[in-house]
């Protein structure tokens, strides 16, 4: 089969030609000076995109290895643990809380909706013996996001430590690590970054450390240690393993191009591509997945697949016959994902993927408007650059 | 500082210029068919040059994580493992076979030496209650090899396990996994391959399998875990987590490079470097590290440090000043180690090195016949070619 | 200024990453052996796509170094020279004729139209001194082209040379050099093939080099030598001058791109977009320039700037507002040009232009049905790979 | 054959990897307003680099559509030029000086020589009809230098115009266009720059504009025409035809790393190369082929093949057996060329080409002392650095 004309993916995204040209440099021993320095440069540039002053471990994986490796250094068996459920991501986190041994308590809503700042209060007022709270800030199979601007600092003042998976929340909405009081937050590379996959960015205030200090439980001489990186290569200059040098390169050129960009100009046009491509599915006369727009991703628009059709029908034929890669909702529910993540959030790419997958829906016997569709779509997109 | 111009280190290696334009493809989502498909040929390819017909897991991370993985799954509380040490590797398989549950018992040598095929039946002979046997095959800090060949069958004819880090052995040795009946071997691709950093490669057989089932500390839903690879990707082609599309292009351009130029070919390659470095490094009046040339790795020259000299001072002389990157020995001894691993190994690279180097210790005040000891590496290099 | 999204030019045009990762191998002496031997293959992958035994001539330049070399070479001063005129580049050659010394005939027409076999035919029964006849093979500026597969062989039944213009004809159209008995052709590498700008690709038939031969004027022991190609690198394999290593990379790589897909295909796949963007454009309300379908060009879509517009106005608010870069006309009217060349000939890549064009012509205040259009186009495609 | 593992060639060369990645940019269509703008930044890079406030062209193709360009131009019938030959190419200038129709005046020396400022003097003094002076700045072919800056302001005292060849001058050696006041200079990127072969960098003095003006002769629409550059680009805009983009961005990439490094160090740099190489072939026990070394070029080193070897042989087998890539004279006698050129110019490069040649002269039968020779360039290189 050919290569897709377009990947409009939820993760791993489209990258830049810079991001490219980046990950194809020579291979550096991880010892060199340059590799060293570019290491340490590429974590400084990481918490300015966190916008905190917390440590910044990046450890070499998917955003998962940095998930689970926080989540065992921060849970000691019989901790009271809240975690918030409206998503397949927020339901993993909770069997991993019970396996770790601790005591899991959890607000869960239905997938298409979010768990509200009022609901999490009611529990913490109800449940003192609370002592962290698990989100996430951007579940991407179903396009839906928890309010951080009001849970945060809900939590900080309440001295409630905070895990935040943020693997495609980062630059896709805004985020303040260090004025909303987050802990700990994880952060993946490939998706609104618009770089490569094998990173995780994780980012530790003071506080955390002492409770990961405290924890027996905490995994040292491991590859899902938190602790190693913190002694050994914040403290000593030493790697604990061999990074992914070719990584490594990817990670710094994608964080180039977000800071020359500008954070707030990154988030904002994430917003744009996802207001154009809601316009546009809703004028095709497609129903949005998420139940109101206030808890839409801005990183990625899901649609109901029309009644009668299968997602994954659909998504091969949009790729087969249009050349378009899209998404599916990995479990959340029978959706398709329109993403704007990364370099392809803003301009005409929105347009290639309403265009795919409204002439996919028509192919397959769907009633669908394409042409209002990408007409209303193209009505937004120019007044936003009026 | 400015790049090195010659990156002669023990991994990650230099990679060729194809590996390098297969980094830089455009990234795929990872449930793209092609790219689906690609991961499946480059489980085959890996299974090509490890010789065998066991599953082929891909791990995402450095080696480590698969070594790690691979450990934990294979070790139940209390079990009898004996452990070859003759390397700081070694020696760190040992701890975590400590710290995983299981009665450790070890054959140790000096870090210049090998433990022999003779050490290990006696061991054997003496201790019926040995289960697995982990060993090293390369170890690559201090460039000495174990005897996989004859170890490995002697293991095998007892029913007893085998855990093999052969890291930077596939390749840089002759390599059986199915002739010699090894369980399970783990293998880096940033090393004789000349592939990134980013990929653990792992052969698991029928027997490995049916203990890891069998091991309810085998980790499961978690980074370290081979079963969720086994049950979800070999199972069913979902994948339990994004693996890196970039490292796995790399990976399967360098093992389609090593496929055409054949295994041996490239096992003999790496030897042929081996004996020029050795020679050019003798004639020079420098010291090698291995006790033997039996035991020398073919991939890294270990060479002892003249009296009076510090390893980083010459490895910074020589990159600051030849733009010639080395590598130390990690821990092993005042060593330092002049690599000819994946696209290095061959030619005129040796020659670089043993310029660099040499000239190093005579800017350094250490005596060294320069001269001569190019002379008679391009004397055995000539030789080669004749 | 930012980089455009999508680069929708008549050529250069956009490259695929196969032949980019081609363009960034390391540069090789042109005495190379590997460079010799790939040069020699590249000729006869040129003489496939030409579909001729003839000779090929690679030489390093814009297509028109080509065009003004082989032009010279053939014109003899007082030799009776019938130029087709349908467009700039067709205006430019008969200046070029009179110039070079001929006695210049032209048959004319407006730019929007196309010279016919049956005006030829006409011509050359009227004028049996004529011994030449030249033309534009596909008139990119104003997207029209001309009956090749008529007037070639007409002209080679009567003893007639033919000098072609197929800058943007060989793969845009069917081409067929040795049926149709055509002895002088040149085409560009940055047009059809997808390739980079640096090559003129030129086939000379045996009755052309007796012609050239013969011909004092000729250039000799210049840049613009055809000669001098034949006689030393065809002949002696040494290279007049340097070639463009790197542009030679890249014009490989298309053409095995093209040879792979196969010829027909490409073309066919040239056809295709242009029928989806002809049909877009019409349901918009857009007027194309072109007089009649049959001789509208399939690799670009010429259209008619609305009155009142400026056609330089319409691509930069396409540019600088949609990320979208199109073509002008050059000199041959207020048109603009909808390219489908290369690469970008095939998928949704005309819906990008249409949408582009569209939106902005909507923004400078003319009126166009963007909805009716992207539907109808879509209409198209989805009809094409029923 | 296999990729040679270096190219030390008389150009191309290898160029950085940086370049490299530059050359693999998105193709833009030449009239994007980012390439427009990337183009005129290039021609003042270029401006520094030859230290000139005068007009930059650059043509497409190799130096010599500039050399050959820039002559026609200047020459008008019947006018006496002074030809400067110590090598193969300015013998070639001669030949285009008499086809071009001028009287042609020469001082011819022997090539491994070169012609002196007093020979000129003395010339200029008895003929004072000289209207020109062209010269081969550094004969690449036979690696020798003529002194232009005594040459160049004792034309320019007298009104004398100069054309001067620098293809492999520029960066290679000290370049002062505006203060010896030379009038019209062709570069190419090929050489000491370390860039892609396409272009020809050409200054052009006010003075030179107004003879091209008033030369009847001078090409115009051609593609041999500086004024079509002059008129058509730095006038209007308005490209004479396509420039290759590929080649642009690999050209200015090359300039930004030569004007970071400062100009001044980059001449360093051959210099420093030349002695080392120098140095070691002395002491191998070969000879050199100019006659002293203030003539001898700082961007290759010639050296004369042993009696009873074929320079062909030489090259063949350092190439199969060594990996290394070498350059021949070209004509200029039975020499062989150390290359030390673009990136390859410094550090163990030098090394490598004299380890590989020294070794086939060795395989050859030849007699030579390898070891006294690499320790002798080792010991200078040690030496520069100290």
């Amino acid at each position: 089969m050919a290569l897709p004309d377009f990947t409009l993916s939820a993760g791993p995204v489209t990258v830049s030609e810079r991001t490219r040209a980046a990950l194809a440099r020579p291979i550096l021993y991880h010892y060199d000076p340059e590799f060293r320095a570019g290491f340490a440069r590429t974590q400084s540039k990481v918490a300015e995109i966190f916008r905190t002053k917390n440590d910044i471990i990046l450890m070499q994986g998917e955003a998962i290895v940095g998930l689970e490796g926080a989540l065992r250094s921060l849970i000691t068996p019989g901790m009271h643990v809240l975690n918030l459920v409206q998503g397949v991501f927020g339901k993993g986190t909770g069997y991993w809380i019970k396996d770790f041994g601790a005591e899991l308590h959890e607000i869960e809503v239905a997938y298409d909706d979010a768990v509200s700042p009022a609901q999490v209060e009611e529990y913490l007022d109800a449940h003192p013996e609370i002592e962290m709270v698990c989100l996430v800030a951007s579940e991407t199979p179903s396009g839906t996001v928890t309010d951080v601007a009001a849970i945060g600092p809900m939590c900080r003042d309440r001295g409630i430590l905070t895990y935040i998976d943020t693997v495609s929340g980062v630059l896709g909405m805004p985020w303040e690590t260090d004025e909303w009081g987050l802990d700990l937050c994880v952060a993946g590379a490939q998706k609104c970054l618009g770089g490569p996959a094998g990173v995780a960015m994780i980012s530790v205030s003071a506080r955390a450390w002492e409770k990961i200090y405290a924890n027996p439980a905490a995994p040292r001489d491991s590859y899902l240690s938190l602790l190693d990186w913190k002694e050994k290569w914040l403290g000593e200059g030493r790697f604990p393993y061999t990074p992914s040098v070719t990584d490594m390169y990817g990670l710094e050129s994608a964080l180039d191009q977000a800071l020359e960009e500008g954070v707030d100009a990154v988030v904002a046009r994430h917003r744009s591509a996802a207001e154009v491509t809601r316009a546009g599915a809703r004028a095709m006369g497609l129903e949005l997945w998420a139940v109101r727009d206030e808890i839409a991703s801005a990183c990625v628009t899901s649609i109901r697949v029309p009644e009668g059709l299968d997602n994954a029908v659909v998504r091969d034929h949009a790729r087969a016959v249009y050349g378009v890669m899209l998404s599916h909702g990995q479990g959340a529910g029978n959706l398709v994902r329109l993403s704007h993540m990364g370099p392809t959030a803003g301009g005409l790419h929105s347009i290639v993927g309403l265009a795919a997958l409204g002439r996919t829906f028509a192919d397959l016997g769907a009633p669908v408007d394409i042409g209002s569709g990408l007409d209303a779509a193209l009505d937004v997109l120019s007044a936003q650059n009026a």
